[in-house]
């Protein structure tokens, strides 16, 4: 195998990651035993694919998870990392990952939100998973660390993904610090702001003249041409690893809880891959004897503007109708979510939902959070927050249950969503005379 | 003592905070014994005072810390919560803080940074403490947190500060959070994003017609003001509290080095606090017997637009003149740093010394550490970088020894220092050969 050599300081040469991919030989990601397909069932070897050869389904991780004593197991993870490396002995990653170089995310705050749950009503206890704690402020980093793993267990050497947000920032991030070249791919007339987060890591970034959908297709031809050669999309061809991460989410909440599974769970829906993970998650822990098995309801969360989910669910559809997105909720603007039927599936056997928000409806929600719990939400926070209060009002969520609401990501990124309506109560000269006039003295 | 009620979701009245500053009574701020005068140790009881009545010098807390065998102190320690109240023993809070209202910051990653090490030369061990993991983002949510506590016991109501920046929105939050009122005061000229940033959590957020000057000399006249009574200025009248809070990063990170001092610490200087409470924490963790006694030497950082300290360093002088800010570096920018002295005296009887570098180099910084590490750090933390850069260079900063750089803030909070050198890489159509023409597919 072709081994790349860098200088160290000292001038002697070291070796980093082999230059072509050895998806060929065996490779070790822990429990991860092989690849199978979500439709068929078929089963394929561990390596960097994402579609089941046989029917084009989707392929997702299958493991020979840790059997014994599931005391022992839990102790094992309360004595791992801070982050989601305790949970190795349940993820796609080699025994030894925590010494490796990697952002490290995870074991955000689970906040018990006693004020939001005064104002929704909620009287059976309320907690926010907090994932804008994340390295770079959102949930992309969960996912993004697993991806690097099966990056260099497959011997690539550069990271991609096309992004027009949270995840450009988060690999960008994830390989500098992990030692990968990095090239992601934008629309190329995104917001500066946005494009300073993606940039300021050092890899490349490119600017593609076109649609987000554009970026996309180019990004799978790149897939299948010799100049993707050693190439890993995050979010394509590592997409079967990539998605793992977000059981990590569902493992927390339950530690978080002291080992319970909450009655209620909401979660942002975009390609529905966050949601249905979370459920297999829950379902691993609850096999290997580290919850007690219990009834859960998961609901999914969406913008109005985006809600070809929530309107097959209500419209009792098992197909999702695809959409035009239209809405300030960008992270969660994918017009034909890819997991979708799974998402309606997961809504229907727990006897949750999936409902949607107006746009105006995520900035308020947006602010209430802020100022009840002083957490400062992406919009994908105030479509959750939002839709939460929506089913309590409907009576679909039942607020003397536990539940969890999600966060997924940082206000800071999404400044302009709430700043039309967020500003100075007062501007007056430095005078007592001018406060004492204003009212704000009490 | 009058008790204000609010009503419940369920129409039950509940107290909440009392109305009147209960400053008179003995208050509970757990091994917090006394406030004692930096200048001439004059004891004063616990109280919201910040100046000696004898000297008008700096009071800080005087406390009576835990006796007895470190290695249990240690194992209670490592038992806490994640967060800064797991050092509760040494606080000025009490003993049940971590079961109030809070934002619970601290913790924070003491980052391995072995790639920014080569780039560095440093072969000693380097270390990037990131506090950008913080609930808002910056160190300011340490220092706020103890400040609400000592609210909490001296029974304020409105929790208040002047900020341009990282402390106007770690007060918004925490206040939200605590269940506080909070009235924070801007210059009404602050940039669009920062004022969203300090008025989402729904507290008032006043304007004043005036310069950053003009917004302190109005809050202290208002402390002085009936008007201001059951008011907490965060870092005015509770400044002795709240300055206590950056003693958690000593703790954090010897902690987190294994219970060891590492032997040199790069802190930027605005007003010299943090690095003089950095020093305090160190010599308790000593005393207590919690890690051994040894030297290190503590290094202090400025930007050269805004560097009296350093200045009054090279030049051997104990009066710190000030100076007229003017850098990029913002939330570094105090012109006449109360501790400047302070940070002389530490700087000159550790062995290390204060240093500047120019905006040009405080960018280059910040892109360095993202680039090796992942981490995109606000301009402060491109300050400290850049001057471990410099340190190196001159032979003040040894290699080889071990080494921690403290970042202290996020850089999404300062996107325009690094935005007119940050952009695309290239910018193409969507066709293979395009990206080939581009030539970045090695």
């Amino acid at each position: 195998m072709a081994v790349q050599v860098t200088e160290s300081p000292k001038g002697t040469a070291v070796p980093t990651a082999p230059v072509t991919p050895a998806a060929s030989g065996p490779v070790d990601l822990g429990p991860a035993a092989a690849l199978s397909c979500r439709e068929c069932g078929q089963r394929f070897d561990l390596g960097p694919i994402f579609a089941c050869a046989e029917c084009f389904g989707p392929l997702e991780v299958a493991y020979d998870l840790p059997t014994g004593d599931p005391h022992a197991l839990r102790q094992r993870i309360e004595a791992g990392p801070n982050n989601i490396w305790r949970y190795a002995p349940l993820l796609p990653v080699p025994a030894d990952v925590a010494a490796k170089p990697n952002l490290n995310p995870g074991l955000t705050k689970l906040v018990q939100a006693d004020r939001l749950a005064r104002e929704l009503g909620v009287t059976g206890g309320l907690y926010v998973k907090d994932d804008s704690g994340n390295p770079t402020h959102s949930f992309k980093d969960r996912v993004v660390a697993i991806a690097v793993e099966a990056a260099r267990a497959f011997g690539f050497t550069t990271l991609s993904c096309s992004s027009t947000g949270n995840l450009a920032g988060a690999v960008g991030a994830a390989a500098a610090r992990a030692g990968f070249r990095s090239c992601v791919f934008i629309p190329h007339d995104l917001e500066a702001g946005k494009v300073v987060m993606a940039a300021v890591y050092g890899g490349e970034l490119v600017g593609i003249e076109g649609t987000y959908d554009d970026v996309n297709r180019f990004c799978s031809e790149l897939i299948g041409d010799p100049l993707g050669e050693g190439w890993g999309f995050v979010n394509v061809n590592l997409r079967p690893y990539y998605g793992e991460g977000s059981k990590t989410l569902a493992y927390e909440i339950c530690e978080q809880l002291g080992w319970e599974i909450p009655d209620q769970i909401v979660i942002p829906v975009a390609s529905g891959s966050q949601l249905t993970k979370i459920d297999k998650g829950l379902k691993e822990l609850i096999k290997l004897g580290l919850v007690e098995d219990k009834p859960y309801k998961i609901f999914g969360a969406q913008a109005e503007g985006c809600s070809p989910v929530s309107r097959a669910f209500k419209d009792g559809h098992d197909v999702v109708r695809p959409v035009k997105p239209d809405t300030i909720a960008k992270s969660l603007a994918i017009g034909n979510p890819a997991d979708g039927p799974y998402v309606l599936d997961i809504a229907r056997r727990t006897g949750g939902a999936v409902e949607d928000v107006n746009d105006e409806q995520v900035v308020e929600a947006i602010k209430l959070l802020a100022r009840t719990e002083g957490i400062f939400a992406e919009t994908a926070g105030g479509v959750t927050v939002g839709v939460t209060r929506k089913l309590i009002e409907s009576g679909q969520l039942d607020p003397t249950l536990t539940t969890v609401v999600l966060n997924t990501g940082d206000g800071l990124k999404t400044l302009d969503a709430v700043a039309p309506t967020t500003g100075p109560t007062a501007t007056i000269k430095p005078s007592i005379d001018a406060f004492r006039a204003a009212g704000l003295a009490s």
